[in-house]
């Protein structure tokens, strides 16, 4: 079967509606639980998971994350593709923020060598 | 009669909203069919399709998708018209990610195009 | 009586919500109807208008356009008040395939005015 | 009592929300009527209009006004705190066009003055 | 016990949901409370509390605050994690207003220095 769902085994109770500081995304348990097994999103969303929510849902069932909707998107791209990819306005380190909070070690890594290039002089400055 | 449906024969059960990761987005069959048969949405929503759905619908009856919402926008716009266009702060490698999941093989030769060009040097370095 | 509709003569029946693409835009018949007398919207919005609807509205009863909600809103914002204003990051290709596609040739001509001058080189660039 | 209305003496009442070309803005009439008492909004929400509405309200209550959110909301706050402030990427055209349909004569000088400044050559520019 | 909301004691009475301006935003009392005891939102949503609320709630219960939603979305990053971060468009006054209005004395420091140094000249201007 065709799945527009990512992961090869989606199944209907994979669908998962976040709350991140509330802006609503949508996604299944398969993405969020991709990289990182000890990442909190992993240990939230695993099906095997038993550990306890401190955190709850809003009136429309999405579970509630008290951070940044605006940085929290590409995290979600990464998780469905496995590419940091953010657009050219965007502050890299609001990303690395959502990626230390939510554990993505190897997401971490690539965000601080991206910020150390960005350091460095760049194509505009004449060099002589 | 005028059709504001971009196709011919547009009809009234032509009208689709998808939830691409939690964004809501209304279009019709006659376009998110219209290029590259063998697309994955050209599979789920051309009407002769006996595809089975592993993807489902939400609560408001949108077809879910785990993928970007920022990214597909400008898919959208090119199943609407067949052209390519790209706002200035618009990561083309996000599209790219998405045209390659969606199966569009004539947008991922324009995208690969488009970021070729963009790694020569820009308008902005002074040449000697 | 004031009126914040634009128009001189707003009724309350004036007020339409279009639903492009998956986002909401309110406006009047008055604003819809100024421009080109054969555009699209012209011929659909105009009261006397007899012709057939093609088009449908979604469940809140929002016209529907399958059409891009970006583009669409400095349309919007001409029609209200007869200026092509785009923010900077807005490529104008964009706007130009929905004034096409909406059969507004006033604005047409404006647009590939501004980007025949963009092609020229900007002002960033060191001439000799 | 602390008051996170802006004026000294909001109330409940005061609270009112504007459909603004389709989108929410949620502020206090206080706000609303700060400067400019010749301004329609002044005019529409000071508490002694007796100035008949023209302009209606939605389903959910809001009031109605035909032009762009987008450069509506540069506006807004300028009548929170009385500073105009614009991103980076906002055409100072497009708020212009705003400030004279609302008749808000002090903003329009502001804007005005900030355009003919963004009209000389800028920094990026290499002066000899 | 694992939690998604920042601090470590979360309770479910401890989300709340701010309408600012017409955009929610939701959050936890903590977050709110974090910095600046004397702040505007430290006052409004300690437990503590026994001021009176001049503000209210709208349908949804969200609380009433008439500020900018567009530069109040850093301010409540930098409760969230103690980190001011602006996406490169941004512009650093807007910011500062809200930080003003909400009484938070180590961000208006941090925010001023930073606009003190992006009046230099900046790394495209040619030095001789």
């Amino acid at each position: 079967a065709l799945s527009l769902a990512g992961g090869a085994s989606a199944d209907v109770s994979d669908w998962v509606t976040l709350n991140v500081g509330g802006r609503l995304f949508t996604s299944t348990r398969g993405t969020l639980t991709r990289f990182d097994a000890d990442s909190m999103l992993a240990r939230m969303f695993s099906t095997e998971s038993e550990v306890e929510w401190s955190s709850r849902v809003d009136k429309s069932g999405a579970y509630l994350i008290d951070r940044s909707p605006l940085y929290f998107e590409p995290i979600l791209n990464y998780l469905r593709h496995g590419r940091l990819i953010l657009d050219k306005f965007v502050n890299p380190e609001g990303v690395l923020e959502e990626a230390k909070f939510f554990g993505l070690t190897s997401l971490i890594e690539t965000l601080e060598d991206m910020m150390e290039r960005e350091e460095l002089p760049d194509d505009n400055t004449p060099l002589t």
